[in-house]
């Protein structure tokens, strides 16, 4: 038989694996520490529920995972979070809003596998549902900003607003069937350039006076007061540059740093309001989260609610950090020497009713081999005959080489404190 | 369009989250503290890897969910996660044993939907990979039975071996093609009783003198030397009864307390000694969790090694635990009455600087509806016009009612201390 994974799928080793419950562990404290709820949703739903058409749009439905249960009801892997939080908010009206929530968890898309996208990967996503007030945009900037913050990792978040590029669009004179692929055009400023954009926009069909302005105003120079004091009195007095500014100026009480975007359009096409996505400072440019408000969606499934939210993906975080943190938990290897091994589970079992993470050496080889297995550990104490009369233990450090000689409470102590 | 969720898929809001969060940590940090390692395998799995023929036999084929990527490439979701940890294990020639693994996550069957059974639930699992020695055997009970007492758990550990099994079969004269149906005949005493086992056992074709000698064998009555006894009397120097032995004397030390169930088979076929089974002492009879010794599995996939291990069913625990336990989590409410949201901020930001959980008034309702809303909140803090001006903030206990007025910096001394 052919051994492998399956195609786009990855394994986490022990090590890698801590360092992505570190990960999971920093952001849901994050969460709740700003007083987001946890919550879980299947990964399992009707297709009909991840199918839905404002869920994404075409796209999407390329990449969904489908199967069959033996009852023949069509099912998909779930391909993001939101669309079962709307489903699951429908389902329970006894909920009070606002409600802020999150879930942490993997997601399934079947699409082309590109450097660093796989068909399996974990999202981590905080929501607030039931209002629209710009201060829940604040509040999910702030925590999305913070959640970085405690993971050691630099990042420009940048921000736009939808209706902001829908005034753009008109004030230019978009015509309706050109939008959405102007969008996708315009989005692409960051990799392919002015250059790149304008020829897109000419696939389009669009006529190069409008192309002109248009790649102007989405590449206005300057800080975001600058920016926002041209659109202004280009387009006049829009929503979309009036919802900016009051979210910009909540955000310096929160002491956010936010840079606006104009040409950031993001592909979900359910977005309604603000927008935003985190890029690494450093390295090539690689998004790790973005998200936005998004009014219209959980109305699909029947309960009408504004919502606003964001979304990190675990797993560029991971190659991002992968190289620079490692997670130790290797800390105590008990060695029974001689006919001890009922000694050394007394000892061991003290340790673990005292919350000290331990291992004992399960085989009989030799002690050279079981010292070369536990070389990454921190400590290793040894029981033997001595030991066991006295009723004692030897500790070595790993590090240091040394070595001391205790009784069993002595040493719960001491290795209770590492 | 109809909201709902998949068939035998469950939706967990976050009183019932807090819950499953605190059980799947207080179970990872046994594991941890017992020097188990985490590792992490994809849900999506090649459907050769999961249908692998001793992974489980004819029955769990047919619960296997099947599905298909874009390649056309048959996949399967897991079933469970020892086949993944076998095909992961022979692909990382370079992991030293023996190695103490765990897994904690999500499994697909695709099974009838009876009282208590879902098609997708969470498994907690460790395994030892990597030593014949019945040291690994007792340890993994010792992990079992430590993480049961740490979630406050009552049950009893009931335990039997393979190899004892097949020697009863063998003396009792069983033909070898009856073997399979009348291990999971035997395993059914407890459910059906000894009437009902000798009922199954005739329709299998087996002699009635050949029944009456097999059910006295797995009925005897006694504690576990007594059984061990007879059996030793019965059968002779055989290995399953010195297997029994000599792990039922290291479980002593390690302070376990197991029953000896000779009619316990289990349904996988993959194991191959030590077998053991945990059901709850109260309530109805409800297997929370089980494991044993399959020595062959890792081997189909190219790298020998023995093995045992245990899985432990996060929703049967959670069905257990969710009348008895509640986690609380929401904590402080922070609440701008006036044009202090600013200042609000501020302080809600100090807060979760010092990694107190806080949430903050995100609309404009009335004072008396935000009391509402937070009335499930341990403290609600108010920055009014006063407080403003004085930078202080009036925090309110919402248990007893009293209110104090104090400076931010002492606030947030206070609440850390909750």
């Amino acid at each position: 038989m052919i051994v492998q994974r399956a195609k786009g799928t990855r394994d986490f080793l022990p090590k890698e694996k801590r360092l992505r419950q570190w990960i999971v562990g920093t952001i849901k404290d994050t969460f709740e520490c700003c007083g987001f709820q946890p919550y879980e949703t299947p990964i399992l739903e009707r297709y009909e529920t991840v199918s839905l058409k404002y869920g994404g749009g075409k796209e999407i439905l390329k990449e969904v995972f489908k199967l069959k249960d033996q009852g023949n009801r069509e099912l998909a892997l779930r391909y993001e979070f939101t669309t079962s939080l709307a489903r699951m908010i429908a389902m329970n009206p006894q909920l009070r809003m606002p409600l802020k929530m999150f879930q942490i968890g993997p997601v399934f898309r079947d699409g082309p596998i590109e450097a660093g996208r796989v068909r399996e990967f974990w999202q981590c996503d905080a929501d607030i549902i039931g209002t629209a007030n710009v201060k829940a945009d604040a509040e999910i900037l702030a925590t999305f900003s913070l959640a970085y913050k405690r993971l050691g990792l630099k990042v420009k978040i940048k921000i736009n607003n939808r209706k902001l590029l829908t005034s753009i669009l008109d004030y230019v004179g978009i015509n309706k069937e050109e939008k959405e692929d102007a969008v996708l055009a315009i989005d692409k400023l960051y990799k392919i350039g002015v250059d790149g954009v304008k020829e897109e926009l000419s696939k389009i069909g669009i006529e190069k006076e409008k192309i002109n302005k248009l790649t102007y105003l989405i590449s206005i120079k300057g800080n975001n007061l600058k920016k926002l004091k041209i659109l202004r009195k280009t387009l006049g007095d829009v929503e979309g540059v009036n919802e900016l500014e009051s979210l910009l100026s909540l955000c310096k009480f929160y002491n956010v740093k936010l840079e606006l975007d104009i040409s950031l359009a993001r592909g979900l096409i359910y977005y309604t309001g603000t927008i935003f996505e985190a890029v690494l400072e450093k390295g090539p440019i690689c998004s790790v989260g973005g998200g936005g408000r998004y009014d219209n969606l959980v109305g699909l499934f029947g309960r009408e609610c504004p919502a606003v939210g964001f979304s990190i993906g675990l797993d560029r975080l991971y190659d991002a950090l992968i190289s620079k943190k490692q997670i130790g938990s290797k800390t105590v290897f008990v060695i029974s020497i001689g006919n001890t091994f009922k000694d050394t589970i007394k000892f061991a079992m003290q340790l673990r009713e005292e919350n000290v993470s331990c291992d004992v050496e399960l085989t009989e080889r030799k002690l050279s081999k079981s010292l070369e297995y536990a070389s990454d550990y921190k400590y290793v104490c040894f029981i033997g005959e001595k030991e066991r009369k006295l009723k004692k233990v030897k500790i070595r450090d790993m590090q240091t080489g040394k070595e001391k000689f205790m009784s069993y409470k002595k040493a719960v102590e001491v290795l209770k404190k590492i």
